[in-house]
């Protein structure tokens, strides 16, 4: 099965970042984790991205806060899909990083989920790689339905509570 | 190969939703376009999507404005990657399309392009494809290094006109 | 009397809809509460709007967070009122949920109160059921007396203080 | 049958008043039509709200632009159900009045639709009347077959012009 | 001299608006306090600011929150100028509240101060009285010279740390 | 009777700043209009501003876009009241105007009308002479009866033509 | 001399882009003119900005739309300072590319102007040249001269049409 | 060497501003720090700019909250580079100080840097007097060397953790 690539702009979205990897651990995809900043290292970001399709990687997931550059930067030096986390800084709640990420010009997509949104862009990666693999599309399904038994049974507790 | 899918919720939303399938033409890939709406039309959009995956559909491209949930509700009843593109409306500038998009809860991703982004969700949707297609990988390649010629061509251009 | 159904996306949303709860027993309106999620289990959620009227239920209020399509999603599969309460996330602080509420398409209305505003949307319940129930309607009107009293013997204390 | 009351802040807010009094026109429910200024006419917009419920009206619809007090002003002095529309104004593009009209505290809800929304705020009023009128509920529910009927012809036109 | 009235939507607003009083009373301008809600005593609060040119009152201040009507309100029933104070609440960091309170239709203004900037709405007030107050004009001018010297006396003090 | 002063930043404010000087007129108070930019010509602005007190200027009314900087220029170098109109520009629909002259900090208030709210600013300036001048106060309240009687004229017209 | 360098992100982009050449030939500095893209020809752009010093240029001017990269990775390759122009495009008003320029991570600084302000970009890369080069220091000084010259001309005009 | 000064408004911003300090210190650039206020010591302000150049400053430093005019104010007085840090304040997350500080008009440029970014403005000071400067732009070349190093540190401490 082809990789994911977790590529983050810097150690301290670790904690962000981290449910991603998770989530990938839980669906058994194989997947890689590096630190690459689109400005401090320009060059090895770049080499990553040039390299990355060749290396056995399938999808990238790229996180990055305030100017968020990082996604766009490894879009620009693949065909592969990029999936951009806009991470919440200190100010402006997240906003700048959405769109530096989002607003890409035609030619270079970044798939760009929720603010901080790390499961969901591991969940994605997942999608992706499942679009030709019946094995994981099938846990995927699974998850899904996990996910509606929870609901289902919260449901039935608060109905339990409030309805009588 | 696996098909693309383009969903808008209304006709109106043609002008723009016709770039991603002109793209999707230029790279050769399938592609069909429908007209469902999440809130007009919702047993039809959720049909749509439950059965996709069976109908031969890798990817689908989900245009809408507003409060846009055009996108989130087809994922909300696939595994497939679905890619939102948040369209402007006569007010918010697509600011409302773009949040109601992108900001999805756990569980359910939207790989979000920019406001009015068709051309990018169709690119991104031929990318996913090309994962495990190397020919289409090849061709997305050549399509970036036409782009570029031309950049470099402009560049040319200018530079000869203003650098003496 | 007519019933008026809570429904909240997560149980993590509790601690805001409790206060819909609260004011419904206020006034003595039969209610119930429910955990549907327009995304994790959306046929719930639509079989559950589609038999509302006959059920019974006169009014649902809706309180969904991020990109909140679960009033939306109600409102399309019924045509009783359907009140959105735009919950305030981790981010962006409710705008979000705010947009994705309020800024619903010709044809499906959800009437939307303040972000967190879960008081109001039971209030909103009441006075819409009180339209054509006198009794409601005096109960609304004596409310109004008591709040406005409140604020009235506040003043009186703070003119008390500040003004000799 | 209870009448609706759609009040605008000005007479430059009829081009999109009108269409809710379009609407209303559609569902043959009666209605009126005022221009009343929270700012201008305040004695006037409060005895016309004081006396709604004993003149016959079930809900008002008001419409006001910038910081739209109107809806607001109308609310303190009923307990009918108050529905908002935030009219676009020359700048800020209707922002500034959608937070006008929903961020009401505590108390005093209003029920608010999107910017412009006039179509919209009439249905909601339809829908309001219908909760214990069951031959209006019968017509929202056609008037919705309707707009689905169209939405499928549209669906089955591009099918055939795009999917070959 | 005229008094200054400070008017508050609620008592909860008390800890921003007391910094208006304290500041009044610096300056030794007579002035009172009241709590009267927009909404919950529409009637008060209209009669107070009907009477309060008459009742000797020159310059009036008012403070809310969320979709602050408050000010508005006052203005609408009195031609004595009407200082708004948009205050920050819990979600929106004041916006919603500076929306409502400056973008005024013609006709009515109010003048609008920073969010939860009680001082700045009392020294406004202060100078307003002060145009035809010799004495009034010389403390304000007396208040600038202090807080002068305070920059002044901060600026020396941090020169000496960092200016060797 | 005190003058009123109107300073724009730049003879391409005019268009809007019109407006106030013809709302002045309407009153027959006495106005001067002036071009200071408080980047261009800084000392002028402040000659101007300090000096306006004694010259027999009563109220300032200072008009900018972009980094609106006049009003609060002017306001740092007199005690007298000044008025802030906030100008939209190109781009940011008055926001960055809005924000520049109502966010002042405390010690300097900036009395900020609505964006591009030229007729208000003139109004307001008129209440603040008014406080003292009992001839223009019965002025201000003359003009409210007029533009009362406009509005009750336009509603009994649209009450004419659309309830029967 | 050191020599001004302008790159724009797509020849669309000259409109704007050329007032920042005009004003670099209105004080004679040296400037050439570049189309680079962040994403199309990153290695181009890399290239240009790791030799820009070299190559005898002093300063950077970089404009660009949307997710506006391309000053932020010209940055991430030298240490000439480097201007940003965040250029207005099809929606946002700019505020993507604003952001996207001037929320720059720690330890590559971009130097962000206005929104399509390409003259003060110009004007700006004047002033850093300036710092050591008297002559030029000199002819910012008058160019400041001549638009205040400007301004007062204008003021007296205004002034002899509105002050009698 | 020329000098850097370093300008703040309050000696509150001085958490923030120190950062700036520092790094001017790590890179042995002389800088001398200031509290002045646009508001509260207009002249002051005035004079420093005016004679900045004269005391052998090169860059100025001015960073400010709210209505953030500062930097604007002393770049109307000088025709040094002025570079503005936007600061965060208790509402509004930064956002009224960035468009107070980035949106100057024409003439007047205020070379910006992100919210609370007073190590990047000091790192662009340093660049501005690198132009000219071989040994400080040795340094810079050093200290981004230094940087790079660290990221890839952490990379491959990440990288061992992570990847098997």
């Amino acid at each position: 099965m082809k990789k994911v690539a977790i590529v983050m702009g810097s150690d301290s979205d670790l904690p962000v970042v981290e449910k991603a990897a998770a989530k990938l651990e839980e669906f058994g995809v194989p997947f890689e984790v590096h630190i690459f900043s689109a400005h401090r290292t320009p060059d090895e970001a770049r080499d990553f991205a040039a390299n990355a399709r060749a290396n056995g990687i399938g999808v990238i997931i790229a996180a990055a806060g305030m100017a968020a550059h990082l996604a766009g930067a490894l879009a620009a030096n693949t065909t592969l899909p990029v999936i951009g986390i806009p991470l919440k800084s200190k100010t402006l709640d997240g906003v700048d990083a959405l769109l530096s990420t989002v607003q890409m010009p035609s030619g270079i997509p970044v798939a760009t989920v929720a603010i901080d949104g790390a499961a969901n862009a591991a969940l994605l990666s997942v999608e992706i790689l499942a679009v030709t693999d019946e094995r994981l599309a099938q846990k995927l399904a699974d998850v899904r339905t996990i996910a509606k038994q929870k609901v289902l049974a919260k449901n039935a507790s608060i109905e339990a509570r409030f309805n009588r």
